[in-house]
């Protein structure tokens, strides 16, 4: 017997596309989430797992557990290939899927701004196995310092560098020097950490670039502060196996690329080209319906929004809001309705930089900086982040961190091994025939 | 400047070797403590990660974190290639390691006994690495099965056969039924559990052969109460990709073959041939040193140590005695003192087989079964875990699990996607043009 409900299928189970099912639970109508994974990615936190902090079981969630409340909603984990908008079927790897109503939510990807070698030898930070395998290099490259008697190369393994000034950079810089100047200082006692280095490339002349000038300056000060080196108005040439050009023709020696600059919509194939915006992202009306396709909406990451003549930038509070106006809109649809216009209601925005040391812009007016910044930051996360066990062990790994200075997940596990073998080729092994500190 | 003291080489870091080290924290000598890893494994609750309880980072520790404190001990993470005897030189991938005593902790690893197809189509749990490619694989296919329209192929799905009815195949039997039966019924509301079979092929009259013949009765018929079906007296023959034949004949059709039947030492190789005995280990002398080489030991599965004239099982507490026997007698030897022999204290054994039943054999004397073996093992697993914020998460998702019968961890990672391609060979997708229950 099918079913003769009107059917919602939501492609991406991201803050938009989850927040989308959970408001629909009590729509009339048959609800279809299809994700490539079969876990929500709690993404503020990615950088977390990169450098240490959690393992990557703490920010993620199982969605059919999530679901298993929604009576009305069922999940598919499959990869969508292409989109039918005319007959209205999705295509996925698995199943051809119909239907009546259509959420894509799809988010974004690396762009990696044309630049080359940035694909093959920088490592991005977007998905939860970017993190693992970011992750599991920095810890192979400091233990492979520890063992290397060529103080050049030695230095290469030792030299990390970010590119992308933003907030995933920052964040990412300062839990990084955290991590090497705090916890691994203790794992490798004699190795000199003055030869380590933190490079981070930003294009503008300042970090932050959504932030007030005086916060993107702080968090700069504060960076500088901690050990990272900044190169400001500049940006990468070319990312070659063991070092990285920058436009000034500076050339750093590195085995460790860290791309954290750019992102573009993450479009799904379909039959017609849908028109786009900047960053490749989906042109929507102000109900978030796609042109052409009222049965269609885009939210997050992959649609381009404006409020009061500006983009969104593509934030997490963004995409929830959206997800749940889009669950309005279609519970109107289904009663013969028409679909009202979003408006953000921006509560504001919020980056960690390191220990004690964050900003804030609350509801596009206030800035904040510093411990209370920092507290905010944490006390949003920690709230936001679905489940329970999730937020206990998260709280635990941070109050962890803040007392012993110690980072829980320091394990390099074997199953990761493809990811470690462009640090293979970027040192390749010389077989020493005795070294005075082995295991140092 | 070289140090004149004696250098003391442990390779392994299991229990037997990690032992050694921590009993020698107060030797006047060198130690370097070798591992393929950078982490230990607390092996015992491997099961419990392949069958979702708790997260990989939680049964494992990184090794330097625990010799941080251990100043006369440091690790190096390589793989041992070779070793030579006479020089009293270690090989490895990274470095060549000199040694004036060696201690050989190098563990077991799966015996396939010959059986046609094992190595290939079968997966094994012996590292944390088998682990979780068993639980990617147990979530994979319950999923699958989900959208599989054909009966048949639902039902290889859903066949779970476990090869070896030891303390690892019973174990992972009653966690595995649970998991199906309980958490996962729930994700997949849909799915008609009674296609789902467990079967354990068992090559003995009954289960837990190294435990009384009364206890190794019970843990079979609280399996069989649970859903699990045992075949007694039973090999396999041959296992091949989608299917497994018995020796009797009977063919049984399953995308997930678990292969915990058979350990064999895990042997260095050496300049010279060592002496071994049954599996592949090591013959030692009373004192656990190795036939001809008074400076080097073996401990722990990869040696060959008999008590009363019988040898020993290769447990955790056999391996952790024998680690402080050697610190002890390295100690000795390093005054000038001659070992002593090993003498094993066998406090007992324990297996779990599911919520409320255990077995114990206390003492090699007192048999104990039910709820108090079942707590027992708990406490005791409890209390032997390194780390208390590991020691804190096991406890945490033991009663999670006792209250809610909720599994915490089931995303399925796509960092692990190679240990799904063979499940892909079993089930080559067919693109079903429509499905009544996408998601189910």
């Amino acid at each position: 017997m099918r079913s003769q409900k009107s059917k919602i299928v939501v492609v991406g189970a991201g803050f938009a596309g989850l927040r989308t099912v959970l408001n629909l639970a009590r729509a009339n109508a048959d609800i279809l989430l299809i994700d490539r994974q079969n876990y929500h990615t709690f993404v503020p936190l990615l950088y977390q797992v990169a450098s240490g902090f959690i393992a990557p079981e703490t920010i993620s969630y199982p969605l059919r557990r999530i679901l298993r409340n929604i009576t009305n909603a069922r999940f598919l984990q499959a990869e969508v290939k292409s989109i039918n908008f005319a007959a209205k079927i999705i295509q996925t790897d698995r199943v051809v899927v119909p239907y009546d109503y259509l959420v894509l939510a799809t988010g974004s990807q690396t762009k990696f701004l044309g630049v080359d070698g940035a694909p093959e030898y920088s490592l991005p930070l977007r998905t939860l196995a970017d993190a693992v395998k970011l992750r599991d290099r920095i810890l192979t490259n400091v233990d492979k310092a520890a063992c290397e008697s060529d103080a050049e190369r030695r230095q290469q393994l030792l030299t990390f560098v970010i590119v992308g000034g933003g907030a995933t950079g920052v964040e990412l810089a300062g839990a990084l020097i955290e991590l090497i100047t705090e916890t691994l200082a203790k794992d490798y006692p004699r190795l000199d950490l003055r030869s380590m280095r933190l490079i981070l490339i930003n294009s503008g002349e300042r970090l932050l670039a959504t932030f007030p000038e005086d916060l993107g300056e702080y968090a700069g000060r504060q960076l500088r502060r901690r050990g990272v080196k900044i190169h400001y108005s500049t940006r990468v040439s070319c990312v070659m196996p063991g070092a990285v050009e920058l436009d000034d023709g500076t050339m750093i020696e590195t085995a460790n690329v860290i791309w954290a600059a750019g992102v573009e919509a993450n479009l799904p194939n379909g039959d017609s080209q849908l028109p786009t915006a900047k960053q490749d992202r989906i042109c929507v009306h102000s109900t978030l319906q796609i042109l052409e396709h009222p049965e269609v909406y885009a939210v997050g990451d992959v649609a381009y929004v404006k409020q009061d003549g500006e983009p969104l930038i593509g934030v997490a509070p963004e995409a929830l809001q959206q997800g749940t106006a889009v669950a309005k809109n279609l519970t109107r649809q289904l009663r013969g309705l028409s679909p009202q216009p979003f408006d953000y209601f921006n509560k504001g925005t919020a980056a960690i930089i390191a220990r004690n040391a964050g900003v804030a812009y609350l509801f596009g007016r206030i800035p904040l900086k510093g411990f209370f910044a920092w507290l905010l930051w944490l006390s949003i996360h920690l709230y936001y982040l679905p489940g329970d066990a999730n937020r206990f062990a998260l709280l635990f790994s941070w109050i962890r961190d803040y007392i012993f200075k110690e980072r829980r997940v320091r394990q390099i596990f074997a199953f990761h091994e493809a990811s470690l073998s462009n640090v293979q080729d970027v040192n390749s092994h010389r077989l020493q025939s005795h070294i005075q500190n082995p295991g140092d």
